[in-house]
């Protein structure tokens, strides 16, 4: 389905062979690997061979402008990595839309009132520093510099070390006003990530809201040993309390209405077969439309964590890693494009976007085009030819509306 | 401890710098990756120094021969990988105590009556390929080389394909008969991984017996998807098995006498915080004097986790990986190593030892050294300067004792 998947939007094929992860399927790309700075070079070349103007911010994002930079700028754009093993649409998807889009206003003769750019943001999923929309926060001042910077990969490298070897001024990175002042909407394509739009029996829709959502570190500390020569009645073994307590998620989550929690992850330390771990990292994700919901979810399996260590003569710590409340989407932009496009439905969603974080900081919309699987975060993951092409259409039509208007707040 | 641990014997302090885990604690030191290659090259000079004949088997290990090899020959040694994070002591002790018996023999113009081997076997922890006693396996025809030539490390690199990069010719491993038909018998000194010498309140012992071990991989599958916008209803979460499966262990275990079982490494595949994974590969580590109860456990958690599996829609294979069955150390060797020890005591161990490979095609023995801590595979794992002392005046008492006698069966 990948392969169908990545030809399905013309834009796609381009960059279908770039990222593919021959072990999980799908696709890895993660910020500034090889794949990474692959796609940026093509976006890069893409962009001014349409005739825009190709700028790269303080915080990894780039930007390319149809006319001189803002203010009052009409910006569509996503992102181009990938969860590992991600799909082909989540993110690319936006970004070629948005290529395409403008691309045509350009062909057409269309003249915008107001300068219209195409923005790549970096890092959106987080695979490789752990922190979502990281581009997108640094910009709008979401997660301070200072933090951001001190991230480290799986390799022990520092995001500063990364951006310094890109190119890129790590004493310069943090929130960027004049870039933000520029912005009058940010307008996000992205595929649906559920099972809305198939519901739905439609293309298209707007959105409405992202749930609030956040990831936490779970540390199960015990007592690293041999594990033949350690008798069961001796053991202070973590991996048996993340175990109990990665079982137990489900039920608390059930139990706390429109919730969900996951756990997609887990390290132990120091990972060998014949070793019991020293300690046992489990990474947990989650979410829900009230904000107090995820909260109290959350602290639901702090305790039962905190339990099951004690269990074990272990014990457990709860590290917030990041935290994005509910967003609702403003309603005057959302209503413009909905008009646009015949009365499109709204949607929530469960999956963290850049433009949440941005609308935290300057007016931000979203467009969602179907995914007939379900699926996402997955080889599965799918958009057909048809409904990617409505969704540039869709693009298109609503770039031309605003960009005719005045800014809208 | 470590700084202490790697100093108390004269000859781990010329290693207590390679291959050193900055990120777990202790060592990280594997087949062939950089650490090993080093601490190959210092034994081969180490060896060499002394005035021993260095020569490379077939199969990765290294023998340095005092005197013409074999037939009958007398061999000490150990082996010099670890764990990732393990401590000094666990192979390292024994090659240096080896080299500094066998120094101290040939210092003190002993005579022996038939060749003296040092030897350092190849990857015994298992830790960059997955089967433990690698080396010796190979030789000793334990494991086939067409299966061991195939299994995979962490970045898909076949066995045959690191021996080739280091010199080795892939087609030539296996079973080694005119090496083996040159072993009069294996004596290996082994820091003590459990509790038997704190106990006993005595420096060295010598070994008994080894319990039969195996490793077995269990793979849940399910649907890879997104964390957030897949309602726990639709879910078919792989990792909320593993964890139930994980969690009912240590009781399956304490069911069955003397029996151990762990689960020290779990590897999600894709391995995003903010993905449901697609499947979930949990390894287990079992053991027990009786392999019946072996077998009987590791049933038991087959089908357990075939049931939390089934729970959650989601599917469980149970995979051997590797197999070793409880192993009796001959009456004789011991005997003599006993008694020229003025009567040590004999210990069983749950550690696998390349020696407890080899005594299927050879004679072999062991001698155990006090580890005050109990604890093995880890950072804390000690030996005293006393202890590490007393262990090789008893290697060297041994030595004498049997390279005085004709070859024994």
């Amino acid at each position: 389905m990948t392969e169908t998947g990545a030809t399905s939007a013309p834009g796609l094929a381009e960059i279908a062979d770039i990222g593919r992860d021959t072990v999980r399927g799908g696709y890895s790309r993660h910020l500034f690997d090889d794949a990474d700075r692959q796609l940026r070079e093509w976006f890069v070349a893409r962009a001014a061979g349409i005739g825009l103007d190709v700028d790269h911010d303080r915080n990894g994002n780039i930007w390319a402008w149809w006319g001189p930079p803002g203010p009052g700028a009409l910006v569509t754009g996503s992102h181009l990595d990938s969860v590992p093993g991600g799909g082909a649409f989540d993110g690319p998807l936006g970004v070629v839309s948005a290529l395409d889009a403008v691309q045509r206003l350009m062909a057409s003769g269309f003249r915008p009132s107001r300068p219209v750019a195409v923005v790549v943001f970096a890092e959106e999923e987080g695979s490789r520093f752990g922190v979502a929309c990281l581009g997108s926060k640094l910009l709008a001042g979401g997660l301070a510099a200072s933090t951001a910077l001190a991230l480290t990969d799986a390799s022990g490298c520092t995001l500063a070390e990364v951006m310094a070897g890109a190119g890129l001024d790590p004493d310069r990175a943090g929130r960027d006003d004049a870039l933000l002042s520029r912005i009058g909407l940010f307008l996000e394509l992205h595929v649906e990530q559920g099972r809305g739009l198939i519901d739905l029996g439609v293309p298209v829709a707007v959105a409405s809201s992202v749930l609030g959502h956040g990831r936490w570190r779970l540390r199960f500390a015990g007592q690293g040993n041999h594990a033949g020569t350690t008798l069961m009645s001796d053991r202070r073994d973590p991996m048996v309390a993340a175990g109990a307590t990665i079982a137990q998620i489900p039920g608390l989550a059930r139990a706390r209405a429109g919730a969900r929690a996951t756990v997609g992850r887990v390290d132990a330390t120091p990972g060998g077969t014949n070793v019991i771990a020293s300690h046992v990292d489990v990474w947990l994700d989650s979410r829900a439309e009230d904000n107090e919901v995820t909260r109290a979810l959350v602290a639901d399996i702090g305790t039962a964590a905190a339990g099951h260590a004690a269990e074990q003569g272990c014990t457990a710590e709860l590290t917030e890693q990041s935290w994005s409340g509910t967003v609702l989407f403003p309603d005057g932009p959302r209503m413009v494009i909905s008009e646009a496009l015949g009365g499109v439905p709204a949607l929530p969603t469960g999956a963290g976007h850049d433009a949440a974080v941005l609308a935290a900081a300057v007016p931000a919309a979203m467009l969602y085009v179907r995914n007939p699987t379900g699926i996402s975060h997955a080889p599965e993951e799918f958009a057909s030819a048809d409904d990617c092409a409505a969704g540039v259409d869709a693009l298109e039509t609503a770039l031309r509306s605003l960009a005719g208007r005045s800014p809208i707040g």
